[in-house]
């Protein structure tokens, strides 16, 4: 249930995300995650602020988290540390 | 003293800013902020994350807060609008 209400955030365009965040909630969802890696973070805090200030003003953010994630790269044999984001909107 | 506290993320090298974080920790602060703006967004993100799990591991994340301030560009009428975050760090 939490899973499946979480939106990762990539290169597409913001509104993309946004409007994916905008149909779960409309879907019945009381709780949206949204999860982003590396530079995908602002685009991540900017689909937050988009959806909480200009769709769903009934949107809150309940929590923020940040952390750290090893990515193996293909062409290097020491991983590497990339920052994450998880914002939880709650309706 | 809050306000002394900050460290605004900006362009530079990542380490830069790591550095002026540990800094004030080592000259007595309790708590430092990390502000960002657009894009700068992921990088304080990476910061916090570099100082708590890298240099000092008694430092924790109290409080992340995303807003939105609206910037007057030079060359258009309309105001934009930008993200923005702040990482409570404390020791």
């Amino acid at each position: 249930m939490s899973e499946s209400n979480s939106v990762l955030i990539g290169r597409k365009p913001v509104m993309n995300y946004v409007l994916a965040c905008i149909t779960l909630f409309h879907g019945g969802a009381k709780e949206v995650n949204i999860k982003a890696r590396g530079r995908a973070i602002s685009r991540a805090v900017d689909v937050a602020e988009i959806i909480r200030r200009k769709f769903l003003s009934d949107v809150k953010v309940r929590n923020i988290d940040i952390g750290t994630e090893q990515v193996q790269s293909s062409n290097r044999n020491a991983p590497t540390n990339v920052s994450t984001i998880e914002i939880t909107l709650v309706r």
